[in-house]
């Protein structure tokens, strides 16, 4: 069998990406917050990847596996779950023939580090045997081990797969020879006769559903895939089940949570996107400048969106310790007072443009404006909205999704209240919304 | 077992409340299009639908069927879901005693004309039990039959099933005595040892996931629960299984489209949302007023909003023949020219609440207001900002979301036709987010 393989690894310089907290799924299982932090293995552990579905069940053109959320395709956030785990060498990513060069595209235009571009076979079994293979490959001048101790299949599908659960494979894998995910069944299953009338329906309790990731010894996958006929590589569908027939390997199997879920359906493209979505505007960080009234302005905020589910940081400057913002937030609120606003706002931009920040996910900036009473409408003077509108087009252009919020100050306590709710009602509307229509408006509240 | 039910079926007056499409999953099958107008059925038919369920796999405090998308809780969905359909009789809604008043209020606020509520059971089977004899007791002075022929089991969760499939459904199950939905599995099963090892996987091609809704004659189904044993009511989960064992029968059984899907995680809430917003946001009415500036706009707009896969009808106004769009349409742009816009949307909103349009869903009124190049900003004239706040506020407390997008006439072709795809994506952003905390906004394009 023939391995072409197309080496995107980068050299050994350290990335120049900027570390990023990445994807947790902690809306459906809190795990990445107790997950054990720098657990390593001692092995060698490289991924195959397969990528060459065609989607059929979402019904889409584009094979689900490059459908964009937020204007990157699903393989990369996949790519992304692995790459954040430090003890993972190579990810070697499967996809047919003809995308090979799109996959090279992704790799290049997200900056992967550790991915290898293997061409596909015809069949599920097939591109994971050309990932195997590939793994076993290695550049002649390396001396060291040429194979992976353990090799994890995963599904490019099911972006949300956690490092504490990688660990728990891993460490199977190398004991048993063979571990798998699973979880408890959703629904019955029950056997049809041959006419399509109920034969039978089977114990829920002795099943499961057999999920990714899974994980070999190179010995045992490799062995399983030379041994198996040309029925198994045909019509087979599960790696467990080749490492039983031909090496004799009881696959040990851990129960793995929701989020190792598979996007098959196109309603799960949506759960995908709002679970991304979602996960991106947890928080967000004030910038003050430092003037009491803006900084009392952002206390009233911190108070006001805590019942909309996000919590702030309010802090003076993105400089000195408060830099960090820079490599792991998504949101930023800039907080004005004066007239001096257009410099302000261009800071944070330039900021998170020097940071890097809008390589894998585009940021959201909402400039908050707060103006006298007696001057109605910051839209009556046309500098301003031409301004804005001029810099959120430049922003989006770097990925960086730009908004405006205008609001008065007032003497009326209660009037006052109620348009700090309408300020942390609406910045937490855009943020959670991410529209890049409505870059550049400035919304009054 | 005693069952005390709630009877909340209106009188016999027609029901006052509009005919609307509801909501069609037409998202992953297009199927409604295609089914028979009229199909009917000649025999009787209700519905039990347990929806006792507590939540547990969502990890959220309000059980996933009074989750609220758009206003509205999951279970009146799928109460409309059967409502739509003729030929169905009466839909008993089994719920825990600590939610029957919840329910009777969701039953009334969303003027549900067919349910009865009936306080549920301790299991699952006990309480689809008190569902199936609540429909078998009918009040004295009926003299009619007082047990439908066939009763349909359902999942409250499961809001987009198509009324083409009950259909099936119901002919089946009248015919074979039993019948119930079917999907392919999406993993592979396996059967593990006492040790947590694989033992086997199945061949997947001679199983299926049993789905719901299942169709029982009433005899099968009430003769199914009078033998079966307590042990059954405790642990069983497969109706199919209990009209096997008790009464012979081998269910008819029928694959289902994937739009039966149930919502059993935290993110099957985000693609359930995201299905209806989806569905609510495929098409929007054009209201021009007649005037030629105004229809050249709104053409422009149609053709723009076509590359953003929606559809745009234009009307002159809402009146004879387009006063259909009132009990049809979920979003309405209104273009106004001239300096009388404020009773031109206010015109549409009257419309819709005397259509009582805005029961079931919230509906989306878009006022586009084309203003001259030399009038640099709408928002320059404090007056009506002002005024489109009040409105939006006001019908905001009507479930009726406004929004307002000011473009600017121009010369200059090129400059003209970008404004003119601003105003197409804000429109279709605003269309499909339905973010209340937008509304009252003027943006600019």
């Amino acid at each position: 069998m023939e391995v072409r393989h197309v080496n995107m690894q980068g050299d050994n310089r350290e990335p120049e990406r900027p570390a990023h907290p990445g994807i947790f799924p902690a809306r459906e299982a809190d795990k990445s917050d107790r997950q054990p932090a720098g657990r390593s293995v001692d092995f060698s552990v490289s991924v195959v990847l397969p990528a060459g579905g065609t989607g059929e069940r979402t019904g889409l053109q584009t094979p689900k596996q490059f459908c964009s959320f937020l204007g990157r395709p699903l393989i990369s956030y996949t790519i992304q779950a692995f790459e954040r785990v430090s003890w993972i060498q190579t990810i070697a990513v499967v996809v047919a023939e003809e995308n090979v060069d799109l996959m090279m595209d992704v790799v290049r235009r997200f900056q992967h580090r550790r991915v290898q571009v293997v061409p596909g076979g015809s069949t599920r079994h097939r591109s994971i045997y050309n990932g195997v293979l590939a793994l076993g490959e290695k550049e002649e001048e390396e001396e060291e081990e040429e194979r992976p101790k353990v090799v994890i299949i995963h599904d490019a599908v099911r972006p949300f797969v956690e490092e504490d659960f990688l660990y728990q494979i891993a460490m199977a894998a190398k004991e048993q020879g063979a571990a798998g995910a699973i979880r408890p069944l959703v629904s019955t299953v029950i056997a049809t006769t041959s006419e399509g009338y109920l034969d039978h329906s089977l114990e829920r309790v002795k099943y499961r559903a057999s999920e990714m990731p899974q994980g070999f010894t190179y010995d045992v996958i490799y062995r399983a895939y030379q041994r198996c006929s040309e029925s198994d590589f045909e019509f087979g569908t599960e790696c467990l089940h080749l490492a039983l027939q031909y090496c004799g390997t009881n696959a040990k199997l851990i129960e793995g949570p929701p989020t190792l879920w598979k996007v098959t359906y196109k309603r799960d493209l949506a759960a995908a996107e709002s679970i991304i979505k979602e996960t991106l505007s947890r928080s967000a960080c004030v910038v003050t400048g430092g003037s009491t009234e803006a900084v009392s302005l952002a206390e009233a905020l911190r108070k006001a969106v805590g019942a909309l589910e996000m919590e702030l940081d309010v802090v003076p400057d993105l400089t000195g310790d408060n830099a960090g913002y820079l490599l792991t937030g998504w949101n930023f609120i800039r907080v004005s007072v004066g007239d001096s606003w257009l410099p302000e706002v261009e800071a944070v931009l330039v900021a998170l443009k020097e940071a890097n920040r809008a390589l894998l996910h585009p940021p959201v900036v909402v400039w908050v404006r707060l103006s006298s009473a007696d001057e109605p409408s910051v839209s009556g003077k046309v500098a301003e909205p031409a301004a804005i509108v001029d810099l959120a087009s430049t922003a989006k252009l770097g990925n960086i999704l730009l908004y405006g919020i205008q609001l008065h100050r007032s003497q009326d306590a209660g009037r006052w209240e109620r348009s700090v709710l309408k300020v942390a009602e609406m910045a937490s509307a855009l943020i959670r919304g991410r529209s890049p229509a409505l870059v550049g408006q400035l919304l009054q509240a």
